[in-house]
Formats: structure tokens, sequence, C-alpha cells
């Protein structure tokens, strides 16, 4: 993955060695200048994968040989590629555990290393970095409006590319969701699998309820049937005069309001009360909410496009900025003005103040002590290129996120706006920019 | 890849094989039900990514004994998993070439197979190509709106992980970009390669002319400088007042066509005439379209979120779907009736008519004759699990894509909503869905 970057990180650290600055020590850090439509939080996510780049980043043979023979790097000296031969990243990280809500301006992400190493890795960082979060981000949403229902991943076909698929699963699955029916995740992460059925099984069947009954004798209790292939009533009609108990059913399409309370009923007198409805069809979490308002008796509801895309808030405006630079010997921190765009000197933390339990503001300071009653978000996780710890399970990310938001006032979890958060500046950092 | 699926799909096969159907020959078709927003028409992209998957699909012995341990799996008899062992993909592809033009209802890409190897790949297939249609078709807007000036790609930190990135910037490239930004796309693809320096470059430096000068002289020509980290008239004054002659400065903040203005007006005066001016920061093809309109004098866009992301419209509702099946011998079309969501069965082939060199109507047909003064749009491309012809380049997709948009009415390719490019179904398929 070390040429998954942009062209300028390779063309600077060939600029730093030209400059003998290679090693000069610098740290980034890594932040969201904004919250995105509607959101009232961000959820940190990829901090794992972002370990795990750092971890094995070098140049192989092949890598240098092409990259010497590119134009832009006709005057690089040799000098420069043995170095590159040598690489590896040989810096200190420090971050926000994942699954940790958090709000613009803050650092989520610090790296402090060489420059020339803390250079390279801007563009997969923030690659793996804004894309979890943007789907984490999405999912806390998603997950709090289902109100205690199942929500399950079902995405894959419409991520952005097949290798997408995979972190986004991840994402959903660390800010609650509770499977996915991408099968890789489960291989790759542990994450629970799922699944039903497509109108393509009861097409291709003699008849609908061949079709129920084929999956049936196989899967038994992992069977859920899909309804709404040619009429919903008939298809419910048909389980209940079977010999059929599914453990669930599926409608994808119409009202699902009127369609789960039609189908709940009709399951109910037959005395199929165990059997699951789960619904499907282009979800978010506004529809989720007014299907949850509206008391339809839905147990489930599997979402795709919309959380594996966030599409309503597709990107997030995360950068990776220069904060603090050796200079003459002496460590500074410096800053961009450009309009709009300036950015916080020197290397910070960031600390959540609580109340009986309870998140009740945050501090952006400088590295120095924190308030009293506070934690701070930022912790050291790699040391001279090496993890400081073992890696954090998914299954422990996923709870520290539940205690977390759990920990947060409530408005910040709903779907509408909701007032700001306090985020403040610590007295030396705000002297600082003055 | 190969459990880079949906576990439905893995049901499913298991359950094609319990009912001894597996090699029933089926035929499913991958189309748009409908344009995204602000798009009047798609442009196809992922074929060649989508091939090379048909390719290489089989399951490892890991994957296949991982798979026999899930619970859902439990009844699963072990000659499932023996099929699974010899499997490879043997069916036809039939496809429309990337780059190509195409509007909702129109089957982009035709898999006819054993029904167990046509499900299989459904996740794959769309997950691929919904994704680079998506930029594709994004891609195209924003190269309009450039009119004629340069477009670069610069878009992977905000792609939706670092892999989503290279799929990106090969969809951008198809769709007309000029260049990218992210290396691993220029050693994949051969795309051209491109990048200015960052902000921490200019921060790292003792000062701005010197971090400029450093650079200049490591790569000459192809070195672009960035005038915004402090103050942009400054930067160009201490640019023209030096001996620098950059081939190119970039501006990435603040109005770009009032600073570009006045960028070009001071290189002018001090004859850094051929200095081309590059622009960024969160650029659209709206944005760009005033930018032309204003007679700002841009030589290059640099786009990233936007296009990577096709934020405004970030996911396709790309589906494929069974639309014939051979059963009792006979070969017969069908289609889900589900509200909302129906098909239209039977195999079909688009045909695009022309007048005088220009598309004047497309017509979805059956897989029968097309009229006359008319084009197939779907070409055969894999016969029984093999290609049917070498692949094709990305650089000559890219002049095909050219030439098909060439050929459609002008308003179609503007920013602005169009009338709807007329597509008609044919008498026969019509006939066979009353």
């Amino acid at each position: 993955m070390t040429l998954s970057t942009d062209l300028y990180q390779l063309t600077m650290m060939a600029g730093y060695f030209h400059r003998d600055v290679l090693d000069t020590r610098a740290t980034f850090e890594l932040f969201v200048r904004r919250l995105p439509p509607h959101r009232n939080l961000l959820v940190s996510a990829g901090l794992e994968q972002g370990l795990a780049y750092l971890e094995q980043l070098c140049f192989t043979a092949d890598e240098i040989e092409w990259l010497r023979h590119q134009a832009a790097f006709a005057r690089v000296p040799a000098a420069f590629f043995d170095y590159l031969r040598a690489f590896r990243f040989s810096g200190d990280v420090w971050a926000m555990p994942e699954g940790t809500p958090f709000f613009p301006m803050e650092p989520i992400l610090r790296v402090s290393a060489p420059i020339a190493e803390a250079q390279l890795v801007e563009t997969a960082l923030l690659a793996i970095v804004n894309f979890q979060t943007t789907v984490a981000s999405k999912g806390i949403r998603i997950v709090r409006a289902a109100a205690g229902r199942g929500v399950m991943e079902f995405g894959a076909r419409r991520a952005h590319g097949l290798e997408a698929a995979l972190p986004a699963a991840r994402a959903a699955y660390l800010a609650g969701c509770d499977a996915t029916s991408f099968v890789e995740a489960g291989k790759t992460f542990g994450i629970p699998l799922t699944g039903t059925m497509a109108h393509s099984w009861i097409l291709a069947a003699p008849t609908e309820i061949d079709a129920f009954t084929a999956y049936a004798e196989l899967f038994g209790q992992h069977a859920a049937l899909l309804l709404d292939t040619f009429d919903v009533d008939a298809a419910t009609k048909a389980i209940v005069e079977s010999p059929l108990r599914p453990q669930g059913v599926r409608i994808d399409s119409g009202d699902l309001a009127e369609a789960s309370r039609s189908v709940r009923d009709r399951l109910d007198r037959a005395g199929l009360t165990t059997t699951r409805i789960i619904v499907s069809g282009d979800l978010d979490e506004w529809k989720i909410a007014a299907l949850v308002a509206a008391g339809a008796p839905i147990d489930t509801f599997a979402v795709g496009t919309t959380l594996v895309t966030s599409d309503d808030a597709p990107a997030l405006a995360g950068v990776y900025k220069l904060v603090e630079i050796e200079r003459g010997g002496a460590v500074r921190g410096v800053m961009k003005r450009s309009e709009g765009k300036s950015t916080w000197p020197g290397r910070k933390q960031v600390w959540r103040v609580f109340a009986q339990g309870m998140a009740v503001r945050d501090v952006i300071a400088l590295d120095e002590a924190g308030p009293p009653d506070a934690e701070a978000l930022l912790k050291l996780v790699m040391r001279q290129g090496a993890r400081a710890a073992p890696p954090i399970s998914l299954q422990e990310s996923r709870g520290h996120c539940r205690r977390m938001t759990d920990a947060l006032p409530l408005s910040l979890l709903g779907i509408e706006p909701a007032t700001d958060y306090p985020v403040q500046v610590s007295e030396t950092l705000a002297a600082s920019i003055r």
C-alpha cells in the first residue's frame, strides 16, 4: 500500500532529503473542521487499520525502481532511493480510541515523527480514518433512530467498490449495528453474519411456496422468507397455511408500516408470534424514526445504501496538518493562515469533562495539564513505530462507543439538530494564536 | 475476493444445490432504475475489473472450511462443499463497453450462466460497476464544465477508504480527467500523475521563498508552487522578484476568480506568461462552470472530494435482476412485481439509433433484430468464462467515452437538467409485459 499515496507526498519527501531535513521532527494532527450536514457529533473509527498500515509501511524494490523512472524524479539523487529502501515508520502516534464521539477542531490522531515519515502517511491515514469515521457517524444515527430494534448492515453492493464494503461493515458494527450481510466482514472481523433471500430465489422456483419450503428445509431457524416478490398478503397467507414456522420474514417494498402491521396480524393469528419482521428498502434514520414513531411492529431494520455511503454526507472534511516542528534546535508551533482554512499551532490534547458520569464539555488544550474531572481523549497508541499496546478488539471498541455515547447529552444522539455541545479552547492555546 | 459477497448469495447457492438446479441456466441483467439527482446521463465503468473478478473467481480450501463451520450451513450436505472446491465462473457476459453513456432501465451488463454462478457474482459486480459508474458519471459533468481547461483528480484522501481511491482515479480518467495525484493509479493503470506541494512543505521551511526555491531546484519544470499558505499576493510577489520560473502555481483558498486574475496579472507583467494557474478547494461542476463563465484565467482545476465521492449523488441504484430462466426444458422470461420495483422479463439488447452521426434515441428490445441505423450497445465480452476479446486499454475506453458523449445532444452534457433523451421499448418487449 506504500504507493497508495498522493504524488506530492513522495516529491516532498525527496524535497526534505534535498534540504537535508528528512529527520527533522514534526507533529501533524488529524481533525475535522466542521460537522457535516445533519450531524451533531462524529464517531472516530479506522484507527486499527491506520496503525496496521503504519506498521507494515515499506517500499519494495519494484516500487522504488518504478518511482525513480518517473519524470518528476529525474533529478532526485540516487541516495534518496537508498533512503527509501531502508524506510520504516518510526514515529509516535496518539489517538482517540475507536468509537469515541468527537467534535470539530478536536485532533483525533496526532503523529510525531521525522518529517518525511509523517508527511508520507497523510493520504492513507486520512482516507482510512475519514471513511470509517463517516460510516460510524452515520451508523450511530441509524442505530439510535431504531431505538433498540435490530439493525443489520446490507450495503455491500452500493459501497464505493467491493473493497470499501469491508471497512463499511466494520464501522457500522462499531457504531452499534448488530450484524452484516458481507461475508468477508464476518470472516475478517468476526462480525455476526445475516441474510435472507433474494427475489431471484423465488422467481427461479416453480412456485413461491416451493421456494420458501426448500429454503426452510435447508436452513431451518436461519431461514428468513422474502414476502414481496409478487404480493405480500398472498405470500404471508401461503406461509401461515403451510407447515412452515420461519424465524423471520422480510418486506422490501411498499408501505412498510402498513405491510408490517398486516403481516404481524396474520402471523399472530396463526400462532407464529415469534416470527420476526425484517424490513428493507432505502431506509435511513428518518424513515426508521418515522416507522418507530408509528409503532410499526418491525423487529429489524436492514439498512444498506444510506449507511455504507453516508448518502446525505458522503465525505468528511478531515484534514492532517503540520502543527509543530523542530527548528534550530527548538520545537515551535506553526500555523497556516489561508482564508477560511487556518490551523491552530502546537501539539494538542483533548479533555472531556464529566459531571456525575455525564460529559459536559470538551477542552482543546496544548499538551499541558487538563482541567479537573476530565479524561484525556488522546492516548499513546504507537511508540517509535511499534504499537504501545496490543490491538483493541472490535467488540471492545463497540462497547467503548456505546459507553461514550451514552455519556453524552441525549439531544446529541437524536436525528434533529442539537444545540452545540460546548467545545472550549484552553487559555494557553488561545493565547498562542493571538 | 470470493467471500466478498452477501451471505444470501452463498445460502441461495446451497439452496440451488439442495433443489438440484445448480446448473439451470439463468440470465441476470444489471441496470439502473432511475437517474440520480442532477444527472442527465450515466457513463458505464468498471467492466474491466468486473471481468477480472469473474476470471479469477474460486474458493480456497480455507474459505470452504470456514464456510462449512458457519451456523447457517450446519445442515448443508458435504457434497455442496465439494462443488465449491471445483467452482469456476463458466458463463457468458454481454456488456456495454466502458465509457458508454447510458440511461435508466437499459441493461449495461448481462450474465447468462448456471444459476448458482450467476447468483454468486451479484454483489461484486454491482459494487464494482456501481462505484466506477458513479464516479465516471460525475466526472463527465466536471470535465464538460471545465470546457477544455485541464482537470486533475486529487481526491484520494476523501475516497471511501484507501482502496476506493484506485477505482475512483480510474473512472475519473475514463471520463476525461487529465491526470491523478494517486500514485498507485499511475503505476497500475498508467494514468498521468500530477501534484504540487502541501502547506506543510512551506511551513516546514525557514521562509516561503526558501520552500519554493528548494522545490524548483529539485523538480524544475515539474514544480508547481502553492501560493496561499500565508498570503497569495505576497507569495506571488516573492516569486516574480526571484529568479524562479515555475511551470505552475496553485491557489487553494479564497475567491478563486479574483485571486487568479490578480496572480495572472502579476505573473504576466513579470514575463511569466507560461506559468499555469491551478486552483483547488472543494470544487465541483457548478463552481467550475461559474469560474469559466466569469472568465477567470485558470488553466487547471484540481478536483477531489466531489469527484471521488460523487458527493451530490454518492450511490447509484444499480440492480442485478433475474430476467430469464430455463424451466422444464424451455427458456422463459421472469419478472418481479414488487411495488415500485418491478422488472422487465427476457434477455435484452439496447440499440442506439444514429442520424447523421448523432444519437437520436435508444431502443430497449428483446434479443431480436434492431432498428435500422442503430448500434447494438451490448457486446459479447466473455464466453464460457473466458474473455471473448483481449482487455480494452483504459486509454481506448477513454477515447470511446469521448466519442460516444460527443455524439449525444449537447444539452445532456451541460450541468443543468436536460429534456429527457428518448429511450423507447420495442414492441415485442412491451407486448411481453402486457
